[in-house]
């Protein structure tokens, strides 16, 4: 077992029974404050570590880290170290936070500049992204949105259980929770009609995922097997691709979706690693018919992570409109990860890989609006007595998730984005 | 007119009449040498110009740049200066350069320093490529696949006059004309099928594009209109948008192309900025229905550049097999981008934006071995005997490009790459 993940371990920093963040999570991300410039930090209970000052402070002396190491504006150099440097890292802060250490706890100055109130800072988006991957690795989405928009008796396409299908996103429009995002405008065909016409979308959803974030990097022409793909994840944020309905279904033959998509994703703005996810491994779905040899993977590869969805309406409370779980998925990410470098495809430290819509199968389970409220017509009804088709201007809609076992709780915190009206 | 593109000017260093780099040409590349780090050049001739000599012995001492601003190992600090400055340092290089200019001209030493010949230096990539979008906008070509895979009588798709077609792609894998590219592997699913199988791609193709690089970034939802496109529009390349069909067959519905194009794709070394291009401009096609407000576009939008394909078996010498011209395209850059845009999505400097392959009205300006040797139906012959349905092991594929008017040839080089057997 890691060590930092052992259950019985407690911290001198009291956290609730409730908090995502206990001392068997320690998360990196990257924050600033009032004070403080953007540089990488790490979250136990309410409070930010700020792991520059740390490392100033020398308590990180003893594991050779690059001098500013943490004081970037992105994970990206910290992560480039390596695992055996991140891991280490996380190890001692879970020394130094652990029950019966006084090293930090006795000293007042220095736990002052150490310990922020996570109130007190803004998160930032934790990585620069160099590439984005959006999979589509759910089976009961994928069976969802086949039988909407095709047949139910036909709902997969051929190639869906042969083939981690992905296809690429932009990453530039990736933005960290809290984000507001105002409604895209863009060409749709009314129906019925064969003139598009152009204005705000009139179907906005969003799409409960997951994320994984590379950490080692691979030269052109080089592949990354099932088997080696868990030295390449450094961890995993909740992810909403949010999706314009309309102009996704005029636009996205043949080529797939482009502007239905990449007027903005989001992010939670903690990377929980591998690492601290190692006691929710469980066993994914078989996989009938076989798949080819490149994709069989071994051991458990799919993560216990439950999912929510909320949607807070203007001046109302939210409302819990989707329960998931991250370990439905059909495609487990070692398979995503060799899919996407089969052929050569190079990695970089900081590129993203979406899960695509983790739907359950459950009604109450589906990962999005178009599938929870059927192309619309099961609206959701709100606390506040108004339906939900799609997303609504001033609408909050959050992502939650975290993963439990023998009373530990190790959570991504959210992402949410309010949706602002078109410019 | 720009100063720097006046036909009648001449240089103190002799060009070749058939020369891509005379004086009205003066574009911007990164190199590196035996004994120089990467840094920002240009080039005249055979010579290629360094940018960092000239700034420090005090010839761009007028223009206010940033020190060092040309020591970087790609061009995104500099086009990120904006327009103006990068203007303003091809006008000051058109000056230094021109016959009866002594300043540079009459000092050995300096001379000596800062022209390089151009067979003792390796080009890098010039930008770092934030994102990366491939766009379908040549009526032929897409007539042509539609035609191959579908049906002539339609063989576009409905969106196709309103929408200029656009999808991501990997940034990562785009490298630099040179680079020797592995043939890929991956999924296909062999004829009268139902079992995909895993293997060496056996219907690899090139395709006939060319890029622009945005030189100016924007917000998450801002727009850029087509009367504003110009100013994002820092310059072009030549692009290969390597493909491999077989696989590209099998896992592009319903999401698009990935792993049959993300393997590589290659790119020129110098881009030719947007100004070196403006004598070259030309009307575009006639579009028919009328597109949207917000797609349409005043003045002349397309630019008169040849355009040529030739493949170089193992031990032999080239064949030409494509002759076509970037002036063929249906949607226009200004187009693409205001499209790109229209939601909100965000521009960085360094993004690429690719045209799709620009396949001209007759048979023998097809801009892939798909289209000229139609499905594998008429296999075309090279100059040692031997035949080509796709691309064989051991071939070198070249794309070159040039522009041509009043005696004025404003040229790209070549993109060259070689396929190597699969790893």
């Amino acid at each position: 077992m890691i060590k930092a993940n052992n259950p019985k371990l407690r911290s001198w920093i009291a956290t609730k029974a409730d908090s995502d963040f206990p001392i068997q999570n320690l998360p990196f991300g990257v924050f600033k404050s009032k004070n403080k410039s953007p540089r990488a930090g790490s979250r136990i209970g309410d409070f930010v570590i700020d792991l520059h000052e740390l490392q100033e402070l020398g308590f990180l002396s003893d594991l050779d880290l690059p001098e500013e190491v943490f004081l970037h504006t992105s994970l990206n150099y910290f992560i480039s170290q390596g695992k055996d440097t991140t891991g280490a890292v996380r190890e001692r802060l879970s020394e130094i936070l652990q029950s019966g250490n006084n090293e930090l706890q006795d000293k007042e100055e220095a736990k002052s500049k150490v310990l922020i109130p996570e109130s007190e800072v803004e998160m930032l988006l934790p990585v620069h992204i160099g590439d984005y991957t959006d999979f589509y690795s759910s089976e009961q989405h994928a069976f969802n949105v086949g039988s909407m928009f095709r047949d139910p008796d036909n709902a997969l396409m051929p190639n869906w259980k042969h083939i981690p299908v992905g296809y690429h996103g932009r990453a530039s429009s990736i933005v960290v929770s809290g984000t507001e995002i105002h409604r895209p405008k863009g060409q749709t065909l009314p129906p019925d009609s064969k003139q598009p016409v152009f204005g705000p979308s009139k179907r906005l959803d969003f799409e409960l995922e997951m994320a994984f974030i590379t950490g080692k990097s691979t030269k052109l022409g080089e592949t990354v097997s099932t088997d080696q793909a868990d030295e390449y994840i450094f961890g995993f944020v909740l992810f909403n691709d949010w999706s314009a309905r309309d102009i996704q279904k005029w636009e996205y033959v043949p080529l797939g979706p482009f502007l239905a998509k990449n007027f903005a994703s989001a992010v939670s703005p903690w990377i929980v690693t591998l690492e601290a996810l190692e006691p929710f491994r469980v066993s994914g779905p078989k996989q009938e018919p076989e798949v080819l040899p490149y994709l069989k993977s071994k051991g458990d590869r799919n993560f216990d992570i439950n999912l929510e969805v909320s949607i807070e309406p203007e001046g109302a409370v939210e409302t819990l409109v989707s329960r998931s779980n991250f370990k439905h998925m059909y495609w487990n990410v070692n398979q995503q990860l060799a899919h996407q470098t089969v052929n050569g495809c190079n990695l970089n430290v900081g590129d993203m890989y979406a899960s695509g819509t983790i739907s359950g199968p459950t009604p109450d389970a589906y990962g999005s609006m178009l599938e929870l409220a059927w192309m619309g017509t099961k609206p959701l009804k709100m606390s506040d007595g108004t339906e939900r088709k799609f997303i609504h201007d001033g609408d909050t809609v959050y992502i939650r998730g975290y993963a439990e076992k023998e009373g530990i709780r190790v959570g991504f915190g959210e992402v949410k984005n309010k949706i602002l009206p078109s410019k």
